[in-house]
């Protein structure tokens, strides 16, 4: 249970039953969850937290697919259950099977171990100095 | 200047010259870029974390543009000037341009505040329930 | 269960004990909350713990609730869920409700987003340029 | 200078032209900030990002300068330098002095540090059992 | 259950086979546990890893149980059960008592939030000046 | 220079200039930081830190070398300026030499990527079965 009362479907009205009517018809669900409904309390906040995921997830120069590993390595960071069972059910979706999710952990492994040496031995970037051959 | 004295490309010896004989070479580099100068004063450190990355980088199931976008992703989270520069720099050489830097840090953007909700209220994750439409 | 074993309240003696007894009759409680008991393994380390946080929300500039928020916004980043279910607790007894968690909760959201924004692209910060009908 | 080419207030137009107008006449500004000429690369997500940040700024039941002050939070756990000078800007013009800013950061060091200790420790909550007398 | 499907012992081979065969032998177990059951899906990455975790963990200029505290320090600021579990089990073995454990952890206690301070109100640091008896 | 104002040494007096002296006498330095000089604002606020940084870096059951590798290891993953260059020139004085930092980060690197695998695929710890032999 969250910390706060979610709005049931049943009692959402107005703009608040309009983004859940969206909610369910763009992502083909019986039910809106638990997080739309929850933000819901402040129906404002719900329809420009749903305005700015429709436009960030939007495939544009990135595709969908894409969009989502991006969230998976986010989440994970963040170590937020909700946002990975999400983003790999998503993943699931599309066709990503145990060994993509795999890759997709180890490079968050590799650069999440990374930034940490190069940010805590202060080390500063220079540009790569390329061999005459590579140009 | 880091906080420890990297290791010049002239006194390498040994596995260390190996190694940067062959980051020069697979990078088509003239230069060993600092980040492995400065691990390689533990040769042994610097063996195994090269030998990872080339591993995690491979492209396999998951494409190297899309995994140089996952540890910019990363980077952006650890706010890692070095590694941020390198990666974008790493971009820019697979023809990515700046409306592309910037879909990728919305996603980063998005997701970073709602792992926050979802954490902060304790939202339990339930799998979608779909519409019977949508199987 | 934590990690280790906590202080029970009837083994407590000298500086432990009092401050125990300090923490019980400032919260008008009938029991020491478990984080205090945890840490009550090492008598000096709760001393200087208790002591700085009732130096840190003793209210002065900025009152008592304002300084739970800032509480329940660093748990939410940390995703502690002790720190949250008693900060948020703490806020209930101060009269908040959901509608004030979540619009405390959407400031955290969009500022854990934007600072991914302007660390990840290097974006430089300039002093704001008043238009002169502003001064 | 940011990693991707900020859009100039001259060659704006459109959708972009009017937010930008809009954030110079809402903040009494001359010149649009590099942060918002940064992301408008991609005009749909400038939109919803400005469209977002009006919805959450709006004083309601958490006044403006509380808002300011846990956006410091957030913008000091991530070390966000353009962020911290921008709210700190902010909050001077609300009148907000030294004295404040560190009461402030002292309520964000203690936490950050507990949360480290009720996390690492795994301490669960269990809730209040107040005395007889405090209810 | 971890989000992905482990490898069971019986079923793996190869590589696989021999680095969980190394695993058991090195740590004295009987069973792998699960963190190498789930990376094994991907073998190179799975030989990559345990390759430099012998590296890191070989002790040298820093000995064993000294690498274990950093571990649960890294643990704990990335609130990871398994990892705090699996640290302090091994630094049990090692002799530690819960008294070290929590001095160990008011230690990450006291920087972490020191660390916020320290950037959340920009401080520049200056190399330190000695009193001349000092020297 | 910080956000906010310093104290100078000049200007403290009473409680504030009593720390002052416990810092350069117990350090043996000529100038008191610039860190406690920033918090000194709050002069309750700089006792209760500085009581807190004498009970934690107290020397116990964990030597002072171990706890200010502790605190490089905190401040790389909080990426904070003053605090890494504090507490590596610390370590200097305590002998420590590069081998020894690039040692101690790259347990920092190793556990800061496993910590983000084990929480990113949800993978949850069962206690070690050990092999007859080793018991």
């Amino acid at each position: 249970m969250p910390l706060t009362q979610p709005i049931s479907e049943s009692e959402a009205t107005g703009k608040v039953k309009e983004i859940f009517d969206e909610i369910r018809q763009r992502r083909r669900l019986a039910e809106v969850p638990l997080f739309w409904r929850t933000i819901a309390v402040n129906p404002d906040y719900l329809e420009a937290t749903w305005n700015k995921l429709k436009v960030v997830m939007a495939p544009s120069r990135i595709d969908r697919k894409t969009k989502e590993m991006i969230a998976v390595a986010v989440s994970a960071i963040n170590n937020c259950d909700y946002c990975l069972r999400s983003h790999t059910d998503a993943l699931r979706d599309l066709g990503v099977d145990d060994a993509t999710l795999v890759e997709l952990l180890a490079v968050v492994d590799f650069f999440s171990g990374s930034t940490v040496i190069a940010n805590g031995l202060r080390i500063a970037y220079e540009p790569p100095v390329y061999a005459e051959a590579a140009r």
